[in-house]
């Protein structure tokens, strides 16, 4: 991508993050900063929860008379000396530009693009630490799969990181396991971005930052329980190209990755979430041996049933073809009931005869299940619309887990 | 389903064809007939094209003391008394009320309701032999799957049908494996049904049939290549409980075979035909060993291309929620890509290093793939209309199968 009209200044990215899709995020995106100089830094700094660990003598990166090979080093130190995150993305090289970074607040500082890929449970408390010390007209994209259900409504994660830091955030999700996209295998993407007009207007290089009225808006958001949220956005100065859909695109598609981006942020993120509890009915049904078509009946059942989810609780700010078109939707959707953790655990639960709780204990290695948490939070948001009954799919999985219903009622539960 | 007013007359049902899918909606439509007597009879007639067929020894039916076991027996015969299509559907316990018919011509006589199940080899010929030999006011449904793609244009087999009989003629299609239906396993399908405003209103039991003005409509069709033809309907007789979405449900729908009744015939039909193509690149990728992410891809921008496939050559008349929400559409879809023939032969093809053909050859017992016909057909039918450009999966797929391009091409050719 070329711009025709130089602009004054670069954008600075920052991963926030550094799992294994973190890791793998990151790698994309300093590949790309590294070839599109007209628009971005080179170097792109990732922000790494500080450990010691050892490099695995199974490693690549393992030399026994090494200094980083004698004992626990830190995590940051081997990242950046190897180019390899050996504890979450072991056997991966990594670009010499993307820089392992101890530091969460040295590691935002003047960033324009803040990029983030952390555990839900931490998105809070990470955002509280670099509210204030970010430039406050930086954007942001959240790579943090699912959305937060709770009883009263539902928050998408990129709206709450643009809450606590003022700022606006787009979201990515797509059919993604971390260690393919992180090996080159070929994969496709969905990014949603959509701020208030103030990014939009293409910006002349020349205005000043300052000149216009447009600089800041109050950008109003309503959530599905109904409260309001005002965030009092900044515009992005003019010296910077704008940050918009074809910026986005240059940043994180790869030969190996095709990114999409639409606009559609709720529709996005909800997919990532509810995939996971089509996904426990998909294994089930596997596990039972009911056959292709059933399967299939299940995961037609349940894409359906995400779009119906969308419709009702976000109305007119989602298109329903996010779901039944984008890789965050349909593609998501199937790669997760092909064999993704849920998939598998609700299939081992049917061929084992246990509750899936056990599975996961025995196949996990102490990680959790999404899908059975977002199956329950789902169906009390549900019940508390009063609206559980018009959801079969999504009530089944729920009611079999809690063990009032039978996989055998699947089929007789859904009938329409 | 109960009707509150009774009927004078009630339907005779006929399924033309007996092949291992005619027999098995045959067996679901004899199982509704008995269960409804108040708007259908009782005995349904299935064609059987005569053949001499001798009873297997691994059959339930063989016994060596029965004379139907004493070398070659007339294949109606032997359905009729033993009550298995022993060829066709073996180990398949059919309804005794079914019953099997070599006559053609007799097995349609009186017959308000006709299932379509044949190779569509035979379609042309197997109507031309029943014309004017049919109830005029008859009603078709067509369970032959695809439709006919033509340098010029394309036609619905239900339509060819309609057209050569003077009948309406709608369409079943859906994520349906022949045996595992017969099997009862759990499986979902779509019909649709779009019939002319005069069958659409409900009719009074006590009108006479030549009292109303809209005995007879003339129903006209434009087809893809802009061909006007006429079909003179008649009126079904208000003696007959109406034929509309309601009665065909009750007709097809079992607790193990979910039906959903739609207009939209050019969709459902549509779908049978190009998911083969998607399943071949969808085989590919598996046999490259490019994950789920990429396979979803694949799935995913079929699923796209098939909505636009409907869009630009049928317009209105199509509905593009048929192919991301029904049966026909994306579940068959899934299915075709997990385990269909097209599937498996192009994956067979990349792991032995063979053409597709020649897997063809050796694992289908001369049997033909779908998928690599339709694949020459619909690119002959896009180029024809200069849009080949603009279905880069459906366009991959035929190079890849005429030797031009390369399957490791695909990414970079569907990349958007």
């Amino acid at each position: 991508m070329s711009f025709l009209t130089p602009y004054q200044r670069k954008h600075k990215v920052t991963v926030i993050g550094s799992g294994n899709w973190g890791t793998a995020i990151a790698k994309i995106v300093a590949e790309n900063t590294a070839s599109n100089p007209a628009i971005f830094e080179k170097d792109v700094q990732m922000w790494v929860f500080e450990e010691k660990v050892e490099v695995p003598k199974t490693s690549p990166q393992y030399n026994p008379s090494s200094p980083l090979c004698q004992g626990p080093q830190k995590l940051t130190e081997i990242i950046n000396k190897t180019h390899e995150n050996v504890k979450y993305l072991p056997g991966i090289n990594l670009p010499t530009n993307l820089h392992a970074n101890p530091s969460l607040e040295d590691s935002v500082k003047d960033s324009t693009i803040l990029v983030f890929n952390l555990p839900h449970q931490f998105i809070i408390k990470t955002c509280e630490q670099i509210k204030g010390k970010i430039l406050p007209y930086a954007r942001g994209i959240s790579c943090i799969k699912g959305v937060d259900v709770r009883e009263d409504g539902i928050s998408l994660f990129s709206e709450t990181i643009g809450k606590i830091l003022g700022i606006y955030c787009g979201a990515l999700s797509g059919a993604n396991i971390a260690s393919e996209v992180a090996q080159e295998k070929w994969s496709e993407s969905s990014i949603a971005y959509d701020p208030p007009h103030l990014d939009s207007k293409a910006p002349s290089p020349n205005r000043s930052p300052s000149s216009s009225t447009l600089d800041v808006v109050h950008f109003t958001h309503k959530d599905v329980s109904g409260q309001l949220s005002q965030v009092k956005l900044q515009a992005l100065p003019s010296e910077y190209p704008p940050i918009d859909h074809a910026v986005l695109k240059t940043l994180f598609h790869r030969p190996y990755f095709h990114i999409s981006v639409v606009s559609d942020v709720a529709g996005v993120s909800l997919g990532g979430a509810l995939k996971n509890v089509v996904a426990i009915a998909a294994g089930w049904v596997e596990g039972m041996g009911w056959g292709d078509n059933a399967k299939a009946a299940v995961m037609r059942v349940g894409l359906l049933e995400m779009v119906k989810f969308g419709e009702m609780f976000f109305g007119a700010t989602i298109n329903t073809r996010t779901f039944t078109e984008e890789s965050a939707g349909v593609a998501d959707l199937i790669t997760s009931c092909s064999g993704g953790r849920n998939f598998r655990c609700a299939k081992l639960s049917i061929e084992r005869k246990q509750p899936i709780g056990k599975v996961e204990e025995t196949e996990l290695n102490g990680q959790k299940l999404q899908g059975t948490l977002t199956a329950l939070e789902v169906n009390k948001f549900l019940k508390n619309q009063g609206v559980e009954e018009e959801y079969p799919l999504l009530t089944a999985v729920y009611r079999i887990l809690e063990g009032t219903m039978s996989v055998e009622d699947i089929p007789s539960y859904i009938e329409r």
